[in-house]
């Protein structure tokens, strides 16, 4: 198998919601699956608030430092949904009505119900490439490395197929977890040695407690299935010495 | 009502399962729900890799910016627990067995089974506050303004109650949620108008689908009772002018 270069993105969560609490993130686990099945690592989240000068500067930051830039949130028709044109003055572009958008959503929308609000929508770096949404008509858009996709989960989940094949990943990352009856500190020098020896397996080690049953989940990530299986050779071995109960899969 | 100063903090997820989206994150929530009820607000989270130089500056960047910093993940008995590490290097401070943290491990463990990996769990800065665990034994531990909880959210929630009368909070932040059967459309410019008119109310849009249905919650967040009701009545107005239903909490 060749050696891809590796390939690196973040995600900005964008909105006082999920910082106050009220709203529980789960756009960064659907787009973090996605992106290592494109063989993409996310490498850093950033969850900041609808503050202007926080979005800027954050996807600035970020978008020299990753290979890609996903944001999530404020894309919407209220007064909140400041990303669009933040993201326009993060780039230095003009803001205002995206000509393509405005005919998608005048089209989506019932003759007379495309409001001021709904118009809101279209607005954008007027130059951005579009995100077609699927469910809900209003597009999400992206600017060179940064892919700008709305907050709601479902309206998220079912756009990010439509860029899979605009993005350049690396080699798929691989995964295999080990379900161990046992807990961390019968295994941690045991799994430490095995880690050192195989330096190019990520090896995790996560602690789970499930109908009642202490276990502990080891997780291996790799590009290479090869090293993969050699580093589960390796744990299985010191499992059965050990008489650790292997644990079916959840 | 006195104005006392805003008191602002940062959260730091630490662990490659969050970044694999392997697992869902909910420590955010629970951390910002408890902090908010102290009257400090998450202004901030970074989810990061196991990777100790990040650790190292992310930990530095975050705690001169804000008045808190807590962070979770990573302070287990197995290799790819490398928080405590960092965070004596962070601060430049002595890694090693925590005299207090040993003795309570010590008690908690039959004897005999206080093993190398369970020592490893009394590792920290050796001059750090501990943070006790009524849960699994190992505590988490305080430095200057840095909280280090561990990852395992029902451990984490157990532990912050411990912690609170540390904190010097502000004013507790106080919020109001209204929920409207319309879409963000119909409502974004009197929204609009109403943020306005009320600069120290912060007033969010969120779309929900539910039971078929779509809606809007309007969340209302502020430090001053007497604000929100201001907004609130403002905002009960322009509903009734629209004829627009507001449904029952969730």
């Amino acid at each position: 198998m060749t050696n891809k270069k590796e390939i690196f993105a973040g995600i900005i969560i964008i909105g006082n919601e999920i910082l106050s609490g009220r709203t529980q993130d789960t756009n960064t686990s659907t787009l973090s699956i996605w992106l290592n099945s494109l063989g993409i690592k996310v490498q850093e989240v950033r969850t900041i608030p609808d503050i202007e000068k926080t979005i800027i500067s954050t996807v600035n930051e970020l978008r020299k430092k990753y290979d890609y830039i996903f944001t999530s949130g404020g894309i919407g028709p209220t007064h909140d949904d400041i990303t669009a044109s933040s993201i326009s003055k993060a780039f230095n572009l003009k803001y205002g009505p995206h000509e393509e958008a405005m005919s998608i959503l005048e089209k989506y929308y019932k003759p007379g119900e495309f409001n001021e609000g709904r118009q809101k929508m279209a607005w954008m770096p007027t130059v951005a490439n579009l995100i077609l949404n699927p469910t809900s008509g209003a597009p999400g858009f992206n600017v060179e490395n940064v892919y700008c996709l709305p907050g709601v989960p479902s309206i998220l989940k079912s756009m990010i197929g439509g860029i899979s094949h605009k993005l350049i990943g690396g080699n798929p990352i691989l995964s295999h977890t080990i379900n161990l009856r046992t807990v961390e500190s019968e295994i941690a020098e045991s799994l430490s040695n095995v880690q050192m020896n195989n330096k190019s397996v990520e090896i995790g080690s996560y602690p789970f407690f499930r109908a009642g049953k202490l276990g502990v989940a080891i997780v291996l990530r790799g590009d290479q299935q090869s090293k993969i299986d050699k580093c589960n050779t390796e744990i299985i071995k010191f499992v059965k010495e050990k008489n650790i109960e292997i644990v079916e899969k959840d």
